[in-house]
């Protein structure tokens, strides 16, 4: 707990306008706010290591919408409003009459009477999820600036097409913690690269939100991916540029040895091709099982051209010294294990699972720092306040 | 929060009877308990907009049944419990094992062990809904006359096929603000007319909780629709009960403009016909496809025959002023919004847009006034109580 | 309120040793343990019939996995932890990524970060639930002895393959209450007897554990089915171990009259022969319809056979004085009432069905006192705490 003045005397520093925000994007957050967001994390993930109480409301609720599967931000974001004093109410559009026809204004007013916070998760749909989310912002505000909210609810990004925020942050925190803090960071090498999977429709995301969050931190990004297999290209923009600006190094190369080599940290992950992606959202909306039928087979027998991105025993040899932290969202396709060949082998995963879960583990803190900072004008009154009350108890 | 004096000087000349009793209809319950009511909501409003804590539980469950799809409604209950200090445990009959012929009154006891309130929705099948509810109270009542449960939880209605007291009330909150008291509704009229849709087989309980609660205060009620929609006979008794006693109007009419000229208040909703509702009510239990999509062929046949019925800019000029307030449960069938042609038109929508959402912000509070009122003695000092506390805050 | 100082003073006697442990079997619990735990759950009963506050926890997470259809056990979970200050996260395995085969270490440790209680229903596979409970228990002890949770979640069993604790427990607080203590369990004869059902499948969980743990307190157990009915041998082995152990009398017959004949206490209850369920396990992996529907037609030809397992007034006549305690978990086959033919007959079931829901009452008190025990490692000073903060208020 006495690291927790560090943390304060450097927060009371930065200069910080999230309160009332939304966070949909790490890129459209200040460097001073990603700084500043990891810190009140700390201090969370501190005070609850100590068991402490993280209550900062007394009432209210969180609605969380999940248009995809989810088990850790799902977990991950029920611990964190619970931790703050919320309540959690799931918005299954199932269950609700937004099957019906209603449109998004309309429902992100009326599930907000009493809301602090709105987690979404909507990744499936290229071009949609982080613009779903825009709307649901914007009718929010509406509706707070009409007087008919009492609050302004902030959107907290689970997960959408563009960028995987929480995850990205949980990560910067993993990194951070072993490293010894960011300015540490500055160019080490990290591999983001694709890797196997016998499944294919995963989102892009998690890379895109690593290469977009960890180029501010003058890392060496290396991404890397086999022909076919891009993100996005506006983000790959967003690397470049964050890369420029902050004196790491961001490039783009077509084999995992290459960038494995000389890496600090790996974190090799499958995910689609954009171009599949950009195919493969018309067919999802028009329920056409046969075209996705069709696409999934052909993706699949393209990803199996790839079975050697595997993160083995020999690749992880090619890395500064040979045993540098291997990162994963999870779950990870492990070979061996969740499937016959996959993302990791067996032994190289094993090495680093605990780590792995260590790495989840900061999601929590990371979306209930969100929330605190979003949603209260003064976060660093309010973490000294926490602090005091764990002192005394 | 001045005005809250008002509220509970009012509130203590009230006699009620409301602790430990449910809310099923809002004709069972006095003029001075519906009057209490609305001052409770008001209470609990305003002390929620100036960010005060409305807690009056330590703990405990409130349990929402849902037997239709709800949004608004279960977000409203949701957040009212939570506001309350309740915890919320659904009961989803797919998962429960009340699919295995389990009794009504064994559940009713089960799930209220520490249950302070259960909503329920029930609005599918007539002649059904509201039973249910009052099935689930008797059994809750049995429960704790025999020591079972130690708290007798009420049960409120979410809307069943009679009634749909919490819109009912929730409406009626934004008439009192709209016209300034409830006594300034006297002589005012509302046309709560049928309103044309592309679907069919809408509840009866908004347009029959309108007319059953408005013409208790002197409104003068005009009720409209299209031959063979008609609302079941004994709620239209009710309705003309209560303008005889209080000196109100209430008429049936067969045309929306009749029903708009001169209105102070328009509320255009589509329902299915009683008769048509009678026919159905069978044909769900059978689980008879065959049959449900004959009868909705047939109702959407008979639907378009009156596509006139649509709230639009010609009519709104029918009513006092050409400015008055369009009210709607929500979602409302938009034209060229939602649908190609259904309730109301787009321009006359977008501009009450706002209002439907200030009218949907009632419910919440109508519901923790319900609550309120059902499960504490003394409402009044429990309010006195919440107050205070806001004050030193 | 005044009967709890007898409670905490025999408490204070008891040596225990559940903090930080699971909850899987009751045999796995030493009778101090079991005794202590009826104690814990009776104090925290009657401060609740007092309408005094359980609350324990600040904040943090009780996580449930029903893994089958489940009404009482859900709805006492959500009570118990509700009371004691938790926030319920169900894990809906159709919702998150278990299904794409995730391993249950992840997963259990993603969904603990911030979870104090696991609670698993998994009684469908025989040979599995119970084992399945414990890798989950293995998984968050790694977890938490690795740093990577900051507190150890203790798992409950909800029912399993081989013990329903809950429900067990909740029995013997039943037996207690109406005999007046443990001690006057003594000599008392037990029926637990195999009823005739028209559904098949039943776990064999509820016989399993009623005579796994009566059979330690001295009462005469009398397990009764029809030829090919038995249990798991194991368990039967554990209750003529503990028999043999307390000085009370465990005997296997082959009728419900047998059984009857002098019993204090009967609990006729279906279940699923025990090679019947080892049948059924793999057709239900498989997903073998076509087999599930054979094995169910043979079943319930078999049961057909067994329509005379009814408890009926004729046969509740051959009890100790022909007014004993019939028990039942629910939902219970009542003849004329959920079924043409079932377990009981309307008229018995009806002379006790208040009795039975009070049997089902004891059940989230038995939930809670688990979680406190395990959760805390001074479960008298905080039960003496909420003895003296209600005797305050």
């Amino acid at each position: 707990m006495n690291t927790l003045k560090t943390q304060i005397a450097e927060l009371q520093q930065l200069r910080i306008d999230t309160y009332g925000k939304d966070f949909l994007l790490t890129w459209e957050k200040s460097d001073e706010e990603i700084r500043a967001l990891t810190l009140v994390a700390e201090c969370l993930y501190e005070l609850h290591r100590a068991r402490k109480p993280l209550r900062i409301f007394e009432s209210g609720l969180a609605v969380s919408i999940f248009r995809d599967k989810s088990t850790r931000t799902r977990f991950s974001f029920a611990s964190a409003v619970n931790a703050l004093g919320l309540g959690l109410s799931e918005l299954d559009e199932e269950k609700s009459q937004i099957a019906h026809g209603e449109t998004v204004r309309e429902t992100a007013n009326v599930i907000s009477f009493m809301t602090e916070a709105i987690g979404i998760r909507d990744d499936m749909y290229l071009g949609e999820g982080n613009t779903y989310m825009r709307e649901v912002g914007q009718a929010v505000q509406e509706g707070f600036e009409k007087g008919v909210l009492h609050q302004r609810p902030s959107v907290i990004n689970l997960q959408c097409d563009v960028d995987h925020p929480t995850q990205a942050l949980a990560d910067l925190m993993q990194l951070k913690h072993h490293f010894g803090s960011l300015e540490k960071l500055r160019g080490k090498k990290i591999a983001m690269t694709w890797a196997y999977s016998p499944s294919y429709g995963k989102p892009l995301s998690v890379p895109q939100g690593i290469i977009g969050l960890m180029t501010r931190f003058g890392m060496h990004v290396s991404l890397a991916y086999p022909e076919g297999y891009g993100l996005i290209p506006e983000v790959v923009e967003v690397a470049q540029r964050n890369s420029r600006k902050n004196g790491g190094k961001f490039e783009v190369l077509s084999s995992m040895e290459a960038a494995f080599k000389g890496a600090a940290v790996v974190y090799p992950k499958s995910w689609a091709p954009y171009h599949v992606m950009q195919r493969r959202t018309p067919l999802l909306h028009k329920g056409d099982k046969e075209g996705l039928k069709q696409l999934e087979k052909e993706c699949l027998a393209n990803n199996a051209r790839h079975k050697d991105w595997e993160c083995s025993e020999q690749k992880m040899k090619l890395t500064k010294g040979g045993e540098v932290l291997y990162m994963h969202c999870l779950p990870a396709d492990i070979s061996g294990v969740s499937c016959a060949q996959g993302e990791v082998s067996k032994s190289v995963f094993e090495k680093y699972r605990i780590a792995t879960y260590q790495e989840a583990s900061y999601k929590p803190f990371i979306i209930a720092a969100m929330i605190l900072m979003a949603r209260l004008p003064e976060p660093v009154t309010v973490l000294k306040r926490l602090i005091a009350a764990a002192a005394k108890s």
